[in-house]
């Protein structure tokens, strides 16, 4: 067995192994400042990769970015009695607006009281309402489309890095309609656009489809989700779409006179994804010697790490490299310029190559007096670093074949790790438990990876939905989602015996 | 006269035109919370250029972006008294993490209340000096070049929209050195990129100059500023970077063990600008017909607008508005393709057209069926709007000859809106004021455009300069900046009499 990076495995204690991951990728950490994270370079540089991709994605479906308020007067969610009851215990209140001091501390300042606290943004479905009553008046506003990068705030009590934090990166797409189908084909091409951009660009698998009543957003008609299988088996939810109907424009008083004259409300859709999604990354394609970036979202594809000995043929060496880094950016790879880095910080290149392994750049180039002599480059693919013999798989190639076959190298990568984490999620879905005690069996303690279940149920509401959910909380599992692809329901829902009338994935979760 | 498409021109009252080009070109509007505006999205649009391409020098200086918490907690500025006695006035306090319902409203949960209150960040060195302190051990850990893009609070108690709001949107630069040249070059070097990215990208000129003490940012050792100067004559400070020195490495404990063992404080440096830039943009390049966007930060900096008639002859309008946009699309200008937008809105064309104008689109071409048969377009451009007899100026040209000639067009009117405000800049500081006098005449209320002043001083401190700028304040004036490409001083300081060592900047300020 060959030693690895990091000092734990997935395998031995997964939660450890992700929290060593972030740490030693460099990803963040822990700030000091309850719930909420520092994301560090190579943590936001993926971040980043996702936000210009996504956006991309956004603007190319008609939506215009815009940016609303960080507070929310308290009176806004007064309005929305379904959706504060989901939001209200969970929120930072501002109450002060100056600080004095006091016997050598700093205290809020008793006479700077705010008359109406002031919330910290959780969503802005109120305030962006608010907004769009101001906007529209007519069909002829109609559609709006807008989304907004931010920040949001929901007080967590227990917080894991990237997955739940009390502070939180997200894009929110809000979008008004003059009618329920228009809405609700936004709510379905907005799904679809997380769904696409989470398999092609963060080559993760997902599986789409709509959220049972009681995981629905809180004021919403529908909810839909992207949901990822995690290497322990979990499920994260990793972006969702909402069809708010009428929820929020009763509320905020969004009305439109329609083209007979009529005022009509209109219909509302949200969705999101958030710095969640890297947690996914994460899980999905790290291994045992840190993280494994897809190449479309790594800010730097190729790291050139040269060999250096602080003797006079160092600078041959670095010459050679700067050419290498020249050529491969003028190369083109999953439609855009090679982003190729050349490491010259003063570290040793052994303790450089393992940084980069454990960041999981796609990668790693080293490049030694000899290669350059020989025109050659030394290369480590990520997605592949040892041999079979349990060896370091570094390969020494001709600098100028390395570098036209940079594009297909980096597409073939995206490919692997995409592969790879697919050919998991569908070993792992199982299909044909027919009863809850099949339920029960298949989550006991010993199975270490159980991966999801797929049932037939009835559609439960209310009381009796709640009842469902109480025994599978017994058991640690949610529902997750009604698969929009999923085959048509057969006999009877094994948690009410009544006749089933769709699919459902049942699974642990993050 | 020309009619022009406001109804305030800049003549008759400076602030109302300003506001009304705010609202006539959607770039912002009052949210409904104190003192936080909504940014629209033609506004957002021109900020998230201003982050595009500011980002990109940002980079290309060899920083790396991340991200810290929005909360600090409130002992972390405890820790820096003069930092904390500069923003103490003016921060949000929040004091709970829950809300209840209670006799039908929603009020903080007095069993939530934080033990710490949080401070909504109103500038982040204090949370990132504390993540420094962890980062940095040894001479190898320096120098650490970060950036943050983020939104930040600072409570005001007059607002005006991007100007001064309580919440508003900047990048933050932090920086740590072994070595005080190392960071005073640092410092230096990130003002040149403001003044250089606010020249080339904004077609702001600028002065770039160091602020006197009383004008430094809280706990800085210099501050340097970039100072544009706005149509009614007034200054605004449109960027800053500070050396720190160990003002903040000493109350956070930034140490770091040099080459030969020794613990010492690193040397740090902190850079912003902000969503005030944009502010900036609309009073320097606005006129009476609304603002005038540099191409360079234009979101659409062509805008074809089809004249429909709602016949069968549209579609063939229509087909050929569509080759056009594309055609430029496969354009560059200013080393990126052209943005060019496609107006399909249900709207009339002269609507649409006022509309552009008012936004400030560079460049609006329209398209009717007469033009179409002709194998034409016809042609505004927003810096040359009226012909010398007061008529719109829109001139009908060969498509081809249009779409050949774009990418210089917009380098053209990139370059003439640069050239009309620094025209203006340098025709508008007075050098020969030599007495005290000579700046109350100068400034005295008959002087509509006074522009700014540029006198010798002896650079008084403490107490002195104090009653300077008292006297100063009086007749609401300001230092601004000492000019790094001022003349030598001459003679004798005109506020204290004392001989000159510089050449100081006088105006009054946003």
């Amino acid at each position: 067995m060959s030693k690895h990076a990091l000092s734990v495995t997935r395998e031995a204690d997964f939660a450890a192994w992700y929290q060593q991951v972030i740490a030693e990728a460099d990803l963040a950490e822990e700030s000091g400042v309850r719930g909420c994270m520092v994301i560090r370079p190579w943590g936001y540089g993926i971040w980043e990769r996702v936000q210009r991709l996504l956006d991309d994605r956004i603007k190319a479906t008609g939506h215009e970015n815009c940016y609303f308020p960080l507070f929310i007067p308290l009176s806004y969610f007064e309005k929305e009695a379904e959706h504060v009851d989901g939001f209200a215990k969970e929120m930072a209140v501002v109450t002060h607006h100056r600080l004095i001091q006091q016997d050598g501390r700093l205290v809020p300042d008793p006479s700077a009281k705010l008359e109406e606290p002031l919330v910290v943004r959780p969503t802005s479905e109120t305030v962006i309402g608010a907004a769009f009553s101001r906007w529209i008046q007519s069909w002829r506003d109609l559609p709006v489309l807008i989304n907004q990068w931010a920040n949001v705030v929901r007080w967590e009590m227990r917080t894991r890095m990237f997955l739940r934090t009390s502070e939180f990166l997200w894009q929110e797409g809000h979008t008004a309609h003059a009618s329920v189908d228009e809405a609700r084909e936004e709510t379905m091409k907005m799904l679809e656009v997380y769904r696409s951009f989470a398999e092609d660009c963060l080559a993760l698998p997902v599986v789409a489809g709509e959220k049972p009543e009681n995981e629905r957003f809180p004021g919403a008609v529908s909810t839909y989700s992207i949901e990822a299988m995690m290497q322990d088996g979990k499920a994260l939810q990793a972006g969702t779409s909402h069809f708010l109907g009428t929820t929020f424009s009763s509320a905020q008083n969004i009305r439109f006179q329609n083209a007979n004259g009529e005022l009509e409300l209109a219909q509302t859709t949200s969705w999101g994804v958030s710095t969640r999604m890297i947690g996914g990354v994460i899980m999905v394609h790290g291994d045992d010697d840190g993280l494994r970036v897809p190449p479309a979202i790594a800010p730097w594809q190729v790291v050139i790490v040269p060999m250096l000995r602080d003797g006079p043929e160092d600078e041959a060496v670095i010459a050679y490299c700067r050419e290498l880094q020249a050529a491969l950016a003028r190369q083109t790879a999953l439609g855009e310029p090679v982003r190729a880095l050349l490491d010259l910080k003063p570290a040793k290149a052994a303790s450089k190559r393992w940084g980069w392994v454990k960041k999981g750049a796609p990668v790693i180039v080293e490049v030694g007096p000899r290669d350059q002599a020989g025109g050659n480059v030394s290369v480590i693919r990520r997605d592949r670093l040892y041999r079979p013999d349990g060896k370091l798989d570094s390969t020494v190639q001709p600098r100028g074949e390395f570098i036209d076959g940079a594009s297909a190298l980096l597409a073939e990568i995206q490919g692997s790790l995409h592969g790879q984490a697919r050919e998991r999620l569908e070993a792992n879905i199982r299909r044909d438990v027919t009863d809850f005690a099949g339920i029960e069996a298949h989550f006991a303690e010993g199975n270490r990876y159980p991966g999801w279940v797929e049932v037939s149920w009835s559609r439960p509401t209310g009381a009796a939905l709640d009842k469902v959910v109480e025994r599978l909380k017994a058991l640690k599992l949610t529902f997750r989602n009604v698969p929009n692809d999923a085959a048509p329901a057969t006999g009877a829902c094994i948690f009410t015996g009544e006749p089933a009338v769709e699919r459902i994935l049942v699974a642990r979760a993050y």
